[in-house]
């Protein structure tokens, strides 16, 4: 069994972000991270992104706002950050708290500062499998994290357990651009072990501590762990039980160290990318 | 087995249109009809959208353009009809000529008249599954036909053969609304009978005439067949082999007849939303 090691495939993004730097003649990309009030997840998430941008040579800057900030502030503090020359790309921590207008915002932002593929634009991009478009980091960690271990996908049995706009969504399309045959499972889906066994590559992402044992897992799959949940000891979990599953797959990613690992290497690559549009 | 026809469940759409007629005091909605070139696919869906809107109490007009229009001459037809106060919906027939660029008039087409969802906020809102949004109309009628016919797609096992942004992307995202467990498949798809007999629902959209044979059916299934070509001796047929399929599924979608029969209406559902939308 092979554990799928994200820093391994972050060093190889490291290198092409780093070249692709070069190209921009010492032009340094800037972040803006942009957070409402002080949700662990957030904060750890924050942390992450600002660390890899440093260790890129990438710039990174915080805007952190109160919890309760009202539509009418926030817009006009959004506003200001997306129309700001100095910053390439954004990241919005999200959800974002009830009387703020999600939907609004992802309309709002632009779409090539728009990193982690929330605005429409770039939804229907990914959604028809242009590649111009920004995926959510999350999802296109997924395809990464195969890729750089050589799991190629074309006309493989891929399940992925989850359905969210973030992660479910999006990956069901960056997997059929990779030609493979594509199953979505989520809550109402009947004999989930079944259908997981089908799975060549199987894919969690359902924000459910260790719901996918060895039952769900075919011999010798690929297993991909999207969770990141605190179990009842106060541990970090993914959504497979890791021993369980690793008794069966050829291949999984643990957490942590897995997919998490790639995804802000992924946001620094887009970010790396917003600033050569927007400077051609 | 029950053949499911496209006329029945046509006709439970024209009296919801027209209480929704109703509700709108009298105004009568118009549909903009946009054609460049001659193609027979496109005089066909032209002439059947055209009496059905006439058959529903509806407006339309056909808006022909030359093949050869350059892309300057198309933009700014298309401009003046989409901002045309009487013009309450618009159906784009594509693909276009090679000339103009179809994506700039996707992004250009206001959303709200956007009756085929071909505009990235309607392909976005289909995609996070918020139903204000106008999904493309033969994704829709899929839906509506089994619906028509009380088969629930709860929790089922739904497998989609076909990838394209036009029926098999975006009925994916449908099916997972109604929480069907969602498979699609494609060209590269590997042992296809297999992966098709673990469907309860099977929907044919790929534009391969008769493809899908008795060896891709479960018994019992219910088979949609949205593929319209014409075989080798000038006749239309699916991309189902009607007669082989019919021999193991308990419904089936006759071509014509079938899915087509509902496309149109579920186009007039649409216009007198859009036109209600402006309205409000």
């Amino acid at each position: 069994m092979v554990s799928l090691k994200g820093a391994e495939v972050s060093a190889k993004i490291q290198t092409e972000v780093e070249r692709q730097l070069e190209e921009l003649g010492g032009y340094v990309p800037t972040l803006a991270i942009v957070r409402v009030g002080e949700k662990p997840d957030d904060l750890s998430y924050e942390r992450g992104a600002l660390s890899r941008m440093k260790k890129y040579g990438l710039g990174a800057v915080s805007y952190a706002y109160p919890q309760d900030i009202s539509m009418e502030e926030f817009r006009e503090e959004f506003r200001r950050i997306n129309e700001d020359e100095e910053v390439d790309g954004i990241l919005l921590l999200k959800p974002l708290p009830p009387q703020l207008d999600e939907k609004e915002i992802e309309r709002m932002i632009d779409p090539v500062k728009d990193l982690d593929g929330i605005s429409p634009e770039n939804i229907a991009r990914v959604f028809s499998g242009d590649e111009t478009g920004f995926a959510p980091c999350t999802a296109e960690a997924v395809v990464r994290i195969l890729k750089g271990y050589g799991v190629s996908m074309e006309g493989k049995r891929a399940v992925i357990v989850g359905r969210s706009p973030v992660v479910g969504r999006p990956l069901a399309m960056l997997f059929l651009k990779e030609h493979a045959t594509v199953t979505v499972c989520h809550t109402r889906t009947r004999e989930l072990e079944r259908v997981c066994r089908e799975a060549e590559i199987l894919v969690a992402a359902a924000g459910n501590p260790r719901m996918i044992g060895a039952d769900h897992v075919r011999e010798g799959a690929v297993a991909v762990d999207v969770g990141i949940n605190v179990d009842e000891n106060g541990k970090l979990c993914g959504d497979m039980d890791f021993e369980a599953v690793a008794g069966k797959a050829s291949m999984v990613t643990p957490v942590p160290g897995g997919v998490g690992a790639v995804t802000t290497s992924v946001l620094a690559e887009h970010l790396v990318r917003a600033a050569a549009m927007r400077r051609a």
